[in-house]
């Protein structure tokens, strides 16, 4: 990869946020359709506040670019990148939540309970994880019915009790359970890994990929997941606040065990490194194409916020 | 509907109740499945506390019964039946919430967040509610992919801003907003209307029934819907705590506005005759074969709890 150049990733992360967040302004904006009755002014604008906040879009990123790797069309596509943020939007608002991981800022800004109240972000989460299904099984995502079944049916599973839901249910205990080092990763393979997985799955699913791809590229997503949480948790450590737009040190000040609390930064960081060579070795078949890919599997590994 | 014998209503809404019982057993009690990482306990055990709770199941019975009077395939019916009351039983896990409407008591039994606690009441919720979407787009749910999505699309919007989410946004700015019988009515209609009317279309839709039927089936949710909501608000200002199993007095005491606080419960009770006759009206194409339906319409309207 030395030859590569970063400034492509950093254009092609940028072009999948900014279409990704016109996609997801006018489905919000959207007039009342068909099984609809109305949609309530300041549930909409509660859901709009924790949509649209400026984050870094990595998981609408992963599933534009996967579905450019693979020929997927990409209108439908970035109705699927959408619908993802949607669902990775929620879980944010819900764990903000005072019961929850009672965090009052998310990237420097109020988050939806404080700039709202409680039982708004409550149901804003609720209003956002029940429209990513209501995007995807919709007639304007252009895809055979089969297929978005399948991204349907792949979507509720990497979100669910079996996924992200029970990755959080699993991160609220370690405090108490002090989890080891299996026990953490099957935490983090859930929390956050769920979504990122079907990230990448979902390009080779709306490509109408075969099974052999849609692995190959669940593999990928697998792969950049445990890097996503080993970087996060670098910088959980070694970061600060101001840089961050979040509080640091809670995972270490709550005793919650990570890996790098377990095994300390130096190993984590070369760790880092050799996902990063999978991850690489996992796109080698699509050559130049995976580029970009590629390049993303870099930006996770070293990212500073 | 002199002839009808409430028995049959009685047997059949039993019948629906412990079939869609044994079904959500069954689906909560499922192995880890292709695309889950794992199920942790205790979020499993809350999510089946909120859901196996003695409730009448009024929505699985609809779906089920609509779905015999227009002959879809039984077991299908029974796994939509099951998605929708995980749908109704993650809104009222959210709705007691302490930021919400802040019950203790369900049914007479402690609350999920009383039971656990408010995080695993919330991840509990948000559990059911992406699950109702598994459980009806898996494979296991043996109905053509284009009518699952049908179903999935429906229940999304159903359930969601436009929907039942909105109408619990709205009806928790009922408090301030004093709304009129209009407004009520739009709030009804959203909150506790859009999934009796999915219920009852749901069976039209698995049925791969044409436009005109699933929108009859769907007129007659939305009828029994009125009816159901004006019969609650009756019970609210007649019933007693124990009888009803949950706090009575509530709305008015909060200065919510229903149709029996504005009109009053005789006028209350001369609509809800009528609204009997109207959904006996809707059902008549199908003669005797919508006689459990027809019965389900009268029991609505005269439940003493």
């Amino acid at each position: 990869m030395e030859s590569a150049s970063p400034e492509l990733f950093t254009v092609r992360l940028e072009s999948a946020a900014s279409q990704v967040e016109d996609a997801l302004e006018k489905i919000l904006n959207q007039e009342v359709r068909d099984g609809e009755i109305a949609r309530p002014d300041r549930l909409l604008s509660a859901m709009r506040y924790g949509v649209l906040n400026g984050g870094k879009r990595l998981r609408p990123f992963l599933v534009i670019e996967s579905a450019r790797l693979l020929d997927a069309p990409p209108a439908a596509a970035l109705r699927i990148a959408a619908a993802l943020e949607c669902i990775h939007c929620y879980s944010l608002i819900h764990d903000d939540l005072p019961a929850m991981d009672d965090d009052a800022l998310r990237r420097g800004q109020p988050t939806v309970h404080i700039a709202f109240d409680e039982a708004a972000a409550i149901l804003a989460g609720d209003g956002l994880l029940t429209l990513a299904f209501d995007v995807i099984s919709s007639d304007e995502t252009e895809l055979p019915a089969d297929i978005r079944l399948r991204l349907v049916s792949a979507l509720s599973r990497a979100a669910g009790v079996g996924g992200m839901v029970g990755g959080q249910a699993l991160d609220l205990m370690a405090e108490q359970d002090r989890p080891g080092e299996a026990e953490i990763l099957q935490l983090q393979a859930m929390k956050t890994g769920a979504l990122l997985r079907y990230a990448c799955a979902a390009g080779a699913i709306a490509a109408g990929s075969d099974d052999a791809t849609v692995a190959r590229m669940t593999r990928f997503g697998e792969i950049i997941g445990l890097a996503f949480q080993l970087a996060d948790d670098l910088l959980d450590v070694t970061s600060d606040a101001a840089t961050l737009g979040k509080a640091t040190g809670k995972d270490a000040g709550r005793g919650k065990g990570t890996l790098v609390s377990l095994e300390g930064a130096d190993a984590a960081r070369l760790r880092l490194a050799s996902l990063v060579e999978d991850a690489e070795a996992v796109l080698s078949p699509y050559g130049d194409k995976a580029e970009t890919l590629k390049l993303a599997a870099h930006f996770i590994a070293s990212r500073r916020k």
